[in-house]
This record gives C-alpha cells, structure tokens and sequence, in this order.
C-alpha cells in the first residue's frame, strides 16, 4: 500500500522509532516492550507494509489505556514437554511477548533441533514475516503462524467464519535470507478499507457482499467477507493455521477470536512459531549455499512478458527498507500527526 | 478424478491390496515394505485420487526390476538432535521408509511434544494425506510435506522451476479426523494428462505453454509448465516446501529433483514431517472437542448459490471411501488388467 505523495511526510525510521519508544513508555511499557514493539511497526513501514505500521499507534494506546493491553507484564513460559515452549502472555504487548518467548527456545534449539513456541493471552504480533528474518538472519529456520478475527468465508459458504490466518517462512541463506508471508485470503482486509477510502472499487474475486454475492463495492465487502485464496486451498490452509496457532496454544478459532485490532475487546487469538536448527538436519552445512543458488537461478530465469524481471517473495520489500533507509519513509501526515498528539496527550 | 463406466471394473479394496503385495512380494520386497506400499495406494484409489492409486504399480514395478528402487533394504535412523530423526531411505520404497521413521519417532513423542522426520533417499511417498490421517487417528497432529520435479514456472516467469510440492495436515478430533492435502501448484499434472487422454481442453489459468502464453491446449501445458496457486502465494509456498522438503532432509531442489514417477532416475526428492502432542500444549485437553465444534459450525453455515452444502477438507473423500468400501473401487480396465499382468509376468 503507498499513499498519494501530495498527503505526505517524510521521516527517518530512526524517529519513528523514537516517536513510538516514547509514546509506549510513557504509556507504562518498560524498555525492552516499547523497543520491540516501535521495532515490528517500523519495519513494517520500511517494507511500504503501513497498514502494519505507526497507523496502528492509536488503537494500542488506546487498549494500553483501557487494560486491554497490559505492560509492563511477565509473560509465563513453561516448558510443557523437552522441545514445546508455551507461553501465557498475560495480555502483553504481542511482539515483547514473542521475542521473549524465542530468546528462550533459542538457548534449546542446538540440544533439540526443531522447538514449537505456543502463544497465547499475547496482542497482535504485526506483520509475522518480522519475526521470521529475525531468525533466519540468526541462522535458523522459522515458520510463523498467527490468527485475525473470521473475515473470510468457508469455499463454497457466504459467512466469515475463517480468519485470514497468515503464515511466514524464514530462510537462511548466504545471499539476503528468504522471507515469505502470506494471508491465506485473496486480499488483505487493509486493501479493501484502503480502496474505500480512496473511493475506489476493488477487483471482482476479492469478496462477497452478506448476501454471498461477488462484490466489487468496499463498503458491501466490508459487510460480507473475504474470499479465501485459490477457493478451497486458502480455505482449508485457513482452518489449519487457526487449529495449529489458535486452539493448539490454548488460544480462540473463528468467530471467537477477538481483539487483535479493535479497542472492546482483550485479544484471544493464539501465535505458534516452530525453529529449526539447520546444523541437526543431514542438509543442514551446505543449506545456505543451496538456498542463494536456487534463488539466484529464479531470478535469472526469462520473465514473462510485461515483467521486467522474475522476483523471490522477500525481493521487494527488501529492495524498498534499503531505500527508506537512506531516504526516510514516505506516511500520510494524519498518520504521523495522530502519533504526534498521542505523545502531547500524554 | 473419476473414469468414463464403460470401460471400468469394480474391485474390493482387499482384492487390490492383495494384487499389490503379490506383485511386490514377488520382486523381492519384504512383507512390511509391501503391505505399507499397498495400503497407500489402495487408500488413494479409495478416495478417488486414482492418479496416486493402483495406476502407478507398473512403474514401481519398473523402478525396482531397474534397481532404482530397493526392497528388503535397511534404512537408517539417525536422531541428529533430541527432536529431529534423520533417515537415510537407502533408496527403499517411499512409503515404508516414512511408516517405519514415524513408528520411531512417536516413541519419542510424548517426552519431546514435537518432532521433525527429515527423509532423504527414499521413493515417491504417494498421497501425503495418508500419512496425516493416520497421525491423526493415532491423536497426534502432522504436517506432512513433500517434493515433485519441477513443474511449475515462478510466479511472473516462463521455465518450469518449482515443484508442485503439497503440504498435508492431519488434526484429530472427536468426529472424523481433519485432513486437508494441497499441492501449490493451480491443478495437479495428473490432471493435465488426464484431459488429454479424454481430448479435452484444460481451463484458463491452469498452465503455460513453453513460450509462456497462457494455454488450454493440454500438450502444449505438457511442453510448458503449471502455474503457481495464487500466484505468488503457491509460488512461495512452493519453494518453502522444495527447501524445508528437500534441502534441509538433504535432498534436492527445483530441476535436481528426480525420479519420483519416470523410470529413468534414482529419486532424490525428501520429505518432511512435523509430529505434534496435543497433550504437550495449553490448548490439548479440549483439542479435539474444539475441532469437532468449530468444523460442525463450517458445515452448518449457509452455503452460496449453487452449493448444496458447505463442507470441510476431506469430507468428500471420506464419503467415496466409505461408499467404495461398502461397493467396491471402480478402476478403468486397463489399470487392472495392467496389474494382473505384471502378477503373470513374474
């Protein structure tokens, strides 16, 4: 998502950072949550991702204020079998709750080898693909899991009663790692208040309106649902990534998930990471060789017509943080202004 | 897939079994390696999915009379972590090495709550399913992930690079067990060859051909390649899989992938399977009384014009197999009459 350059401001990431790490501490966070968590936004933000970004400020100082959020917090961790670690995450913020939790596996995952993180009573963990190239620059294997609230409809069915349940897989790899994140939706909820917003229509096979319906109007999609991508693999992806990173850590599924974006609700949703020590794998010492050639070799093969290049999930968003990092990051001056006044507020 | 009646025969599910292990027996495979090899295909023709069914016995029994495929041999089980099994299949048959790693690994499964079962030198393993849907009864969860040659071109390119490597995933719970099998490619190679065969035309958006111009023409796709499911989310997905399937096991990738169906090529594909101990979790004491709640809800919920009823991943094949339990498989003639002629020729 970009936004018309006309509306626009221009900030480093160094400030909004900055911005974010005051407006969380003076919210109550202790260091390390507010770290984390202005970390995941801005990153976000760097990868043209905004509606991951500092859009979401407001709506956590607003459920910081009203408890929905607790800071300052001391999740749970418990080992509940050799290579499972569980975690209540006593309403904290999502991302301190999840690089916490990880910081941990990670002192295990030389001994085991594979380690499932299990999450829950944890807010919303931002965009997961975060988390994944955190590991895969460290050197392990990560598959990221988490949950929305039922946007998107069952194949075949007119309700929302799936989330749009995304996965991330992170890589490394002697070139850049590969980082993959996908929404088991077509679309991203995001896009269709994003093309609302702009007076915009949105493409046909996007949505269904409440009646089960295709629609192409924002506003009746937003009163329907989501469709699930590629119809019944998006859809049975969709229920297994709500059993595996919902139910499994003792978390919410479908039409009880809460919380993760609204100011009402405390967040139910469940988050399930599995690491991968690549040393305990017989593939494991020419692993990040292998990964760059291969990539290397989809880059390089012939395009189809109209595409200047063929690309590897990861390439772009890569390519557009090491330009924002030089030349700051373009936001909507509301987006900007609305961090500022928290901050005034305060 | 289902074939025109004309030219079918109906068989018992215990009288293809038998047929199979004959003809495995007789080329020198043990008894294990032949009633697992059997049951995975008989198990397949059962739910329809016949390309993975009896039809492939000719080939198998190729594979082996070539010694690309071994019998009687002797696996090795490595624990290369506490968590992670690593076995080398010494070119065994696919289905026996993976039964047999995870007959080991579920020894382990209760202390350690999850395991990775990396697989390298070992045969086509068949319908993934299979082996979730035992796990599952069994009360344990898998992600069973595997490799194909490549097949299927990078999103916005023309060369086919990437498998169309399918992930399963097996949930037990209290009704019937949830089993969901994708593979990441738009439709299935069987698929292409079958509308061939029939002189039919293939949808829009199924392949392209070797110039990269979308087709309809199923020996033009043939000369082509398929194409990602949803684009750029199969396309990732698809090379998730080649790396966490291939790589890691200590397998190949991409173009190196050989052998999984041609009797030409030692096979050099991995697998790999993810086992998880619901009771190893917050959420595992009300696991399967949740799934069964939440996939009931999926059922109930009211279905779009044109569907009699919603339904979940591997409801339908369910059904077939009971009806074809009850009333025998039909198979096309020649599918049988070709593996009752391998019996005599033995």
């Amino acid at each position: 998502m970009t936004f018309p350059h006309e509306t626009s401001i221009v900030v480093s990431a160094d400030d909004e950072r900055a911005l974010i790490v005051y407006v969380l501490t003076k919210l109550g966070a202790n260091q390390r949550e507010s770290l984390i968590q202005a970390d995941v936004l801005t990153e976000a933000d760097l990868r043209g991702h905004h509606s991951h970004g500092l859009q979401r400020l407001p709506v956590l100082a607003a459920r910081i204020r009203k408890r929905l959020i607790r800071v300052d917090v001391a999740p749970d961790y418990v080992w509940t079998a050799d290579s499972v670690l569980s975690v209540d995450g006593k309403d904290g913020l999502g991302p301190f709750v999840a690089e916490s939790a990880m910081e941990l596996a990670k002192t295990a995952l030389e001994q085991r080898g594979i380690i499932a993180v299990a999450i829950r009573n944890s807010s919303h963990i931002g965009m997961i693909g975060y988390y994944c190239e955190k590991r895969a620059r460290e050197g392990f294997l990560c598959i990221a899991m988490t949950e929305s609230e039922a946007l998107v409809h069952p194949h075949g069915g007119t309700k929302a009663l799936v989330g749009t349940n995304p996965i991330a897989i992170g890589i490394p790899s002697d070139s850049a790692p590969f980082v993959f994140d996908m929404a088991t939706s077509t679309s991203a909820i995001g896009k269709i208040y994003a093309s609302k917003h702009r007076g915009e229509q949105i493409p046909l096979g996007w949505a269904i309106d409440a009646a089960g319906n295709p629609t192409t109007n924002p506003d009746d999609a937003l009163k329907g649902s989501l469709t699930p991508a590629a119809g019944p693999k998006g859809y049975g992806l969709g229920i297994s990534i709500g059993i595996l990173a919902g139910l499994l850590p003792g978390g919410e599924i479908g039409r009880l998930v809460l919380g993760t974006l609204d100011t009402e609700s405390r967040c139910t949703k469940g988050d399930l990471f599995l690491l991968l020590n690549p040393a305990a794998f017989a593939g494991g010492p020419t692993l990040t060789n292998r990964v760059a050639s291969y990539l290397d070799e989809l880059r390089h093969s012939p395009p189809q017509k109209g595409c200047e290049n063929v690309i590897v999930p990861g390439d772009r968003a890569r390519q557009l943080r090491e330009e924002r990092l030089r030349s700051g990051i373009p936001l909507p001056k509301e987006v900007w202004l609305a961090a500022e006044r928290l901050k005034d507020e305060l």
